[in-house]
């Protein structure tokens, strides 16, 4: 008998006749004698309806009212998901997150959690319930609801593993699982039977969407084991665990293309200790997040200058350099451009550890193609580049084929 | 500077603007230098169609899921509640019923308060913010959420300001207040400025709509004095307390007709001890609410029967009628009757019990009407008939006329 935790996000529960489906999966694993946690998000759409509502109230409603309404989505599903046990003679019962005793601390809409005393869990489950959980949502030690920001539901459901101590936690969601790469760009990406989670984090900073990094944080810092699979249908999934020398035996586990990076480059920046921060301080605090930086050599001109470039997230450019033209003089730059036809290439897989020679081989691949290169930047277990736009998706096929093969 | 809980029901706070106005009101008590703490019911509408889906689900959902899952429908309105305060510029926060305190026992569905302790409504007063609290709902002590029933955040309300010593209690409605007689049946009926508890749980329980019985019982009981006015002007409403020698002058202060009564007779009832508890126990125990009850006295024959009449709501007729024929042998009744062409024309007052006279008058009125009276009850300050369906509104018109004037 195995204490299975699932989770299934807004798409999954989107209407009552999706949430009779997730009870008739729950009822297999049940008739397998497994007891299973089930962590449900708001039906797809009640949060955006809900959200209208509060706009038509406010521009920005504060969050601590915005966690109180939207705390109601998941609040809906997990009645209405136990109610469709009951109607198959499934003995069950739903608890809100405060029930269940997630802990956050008071950071609302985007509360981290504290800790988690599974008490009422336990109970149901020792009575032979399954236990429906609300996602995205806890209590602060004063009572107060709180959210979990983007994610939320994926962290309720490791976050209560890890507490419960469960044998497996299953993240539904509508894809099969982690792949190669994006089956959509990459037709011969195949799916991954497990992943480490620093590839994980690695890819999901790199474009691959399947999962915010702080749940596979969460997971990598208490060990939770956890599976990516569909709820569409019965395949197995991805098993997303720690790195294991068998899986450092694969040099590449897969490559990713984020196409909503943008370039900023500021030219003839004085080159003097204390620059990097004058720069990055005042982004930092506009809450624009920088994921590449480059720096290069300083000219060699009567006084040291330098150029430096860094990419950030396309939504945020126009913010970034309105932020730095306000500094300019600060500052010191001479020039400042900006380029948004670009593509960033990420090569990951733990076994690069352990195995050099995979820059090489991915500037060789991309030469032979032609595609330039922008900028580079390194990491233990991965290798970006940022290549134009139009070069993005072949340079990725050319990448998987060398490093992954098919 | 009053402390003054008002409650707001789910027609007025339908929608987004009617929930805007309601903040508009609260803002103008506000600006007179009062406290206010807002109970709300969910959004009209919204209840229903939380049913609608649970109905997906199954015929029967368990009480507790029901309650899980309706509680999100104020938890919805307190919140907008508060933003459309904020945008005001007006401090408030909202809370659920659980966290403004209120411990019920676990009777889900139709929970009872056992007490509450308002902490957290307290500091946010104490802060100087408006609290909105979420009607119609509690907690165990457990932690399950539970709900009060049908009129269960006029409850909350009065509960709410008994437990914060509130200088006043505003129950906002759709109506102006409580009127000495339906003015759709009598159009000289007129609004009256005061009622007692007793005489408002006699028209109540007479089929004037205007508030359920329990919250007025729990008003008098702790002595909270209230208000029953409208949230579609400035009206002053009526107001609700314990009977004083002032009121006590006043003979009768209103007269209500209700016409979802049935009349039920059993013929030649077997007159011996006992035989009430047989007809009676079985319509306890299948939930029908029995109101009036009339026995003859014994027929003069050689065996001792006697003839016994009863009403009950239209909607448990038909119930009443299975459960007794079925017990048929046992009572021992000869014939079961039933007419659902009535209605009751009760007469209210503190007065009736220091004034004689009130039920000859009323004989005197329905006789000199033709109306024909079919059965008779009277309370301390209540005296009610049974009348023909089709002479209850004239009866009603010439009571009102005769009592009230106008």
């Amino acid at each position: 008998m195995a204490l299975i935790v699932q989770k299934y996000g807004g798409t999954s529960v989107a209407t009552t006749d999706r949430i009779k489906a997730v009870a008739q999966r729950v009822a297999r694993y049940l008739s397998q004698g497994d007891q299973v946690v089930v962590v449900v998000s708001a039906m797809s759409g009640v949060t955006d309806r809900l959200i209208g509502m509060a706009k038509e109230m406010m521009d920005l409603p504060t969050e601590r009212e915005m966690d109180m309404l939207l705390a109601t989505g998941e609040q809906t599903t997990i009645a209405l998901t136990a109610m469709a046990l009951h109607a198959m003679g499934i003995p069950a019962a739903s608890l809100t997150g405060a029930q269940a005793g997630i802990t956050t601390d008071g950071v609302h809409s985007k509360a981290k959690i504290r800790n988690i005393t599974p008490a009422q869990v336990r109970a149901h489950l020792d009575e032979g319930k399954v236990v429906i959980v609300a996602g995205f949502q806890g209590r602060t030690n004063e009572g107060q609801i709180t959210t979990l920001g983007r994610g939320g539901s994926d962290l309720t459901a490791i976050a209560m593993a890890a507490a419960l101590e469960a044998d497996l936690c299953q993240i539904y969601t509508d894809v099969d699982g982690v792949y190669t790469a994006d089956p959509r760009v990459v037709p011969e990406a195949r799916k991954l039977e497990e992943i480490s989670y620093d590839e994980m984090l690695e890819l999901a900073s790199s474009g691959a969407k399947v999962m915010q990094s702080r749940s596979v944080e969460f997971a990598k810092k208490f060990g939770v084991i956890f599976e990516v699979r569909s709820s569409l249908n019965d395949n197995p999934g991805t098993i997303v665990k720690e790195s294991s020398a068998d899986m450092e035996n694969v040099v590449v586990r897969g490559v990713s293309l984020d196409k909503n990076q943008a370039k900023v480059t500021l030219e003839n920046v004085p080159d003097h200790p204390g620059i990097a921060a004058s720069i990055f301080k005042p982004l930092s605090d506009a809450s624009v997040n920088v994921d590449m930086i480059v720096q290069n050599v300083s000219h060699d001109g009567g006084q040291r200058s330098t150029d430096l470039s860094f990419t950030v997230e396309k939504t945020d450019l126009a913010k970034a350099l309105k932020v730095l033209e306000a500094q300019k003089e600060r500052i010191g730059y001479q020039q400042i451009t900006s380029d948004e036809n670009i593509c960033k290439l990420s090569v990951v897989g733990v076994g690069m550890r352990s195995h050099s020679g995979v820059a090489a081989k991915l500037f060789e691949v991309l030469s032979e193609a032609g595609v330039n290169i922008l900028m580079i930047s390194t990491s233990e277990i991965k290798i970006s580049v940022v290549v134009q736009a139009g070069d993005g998706e072949s340079a990725l096929q050319k990448a998987h084929h060398a490093f992954v093969g098919g």
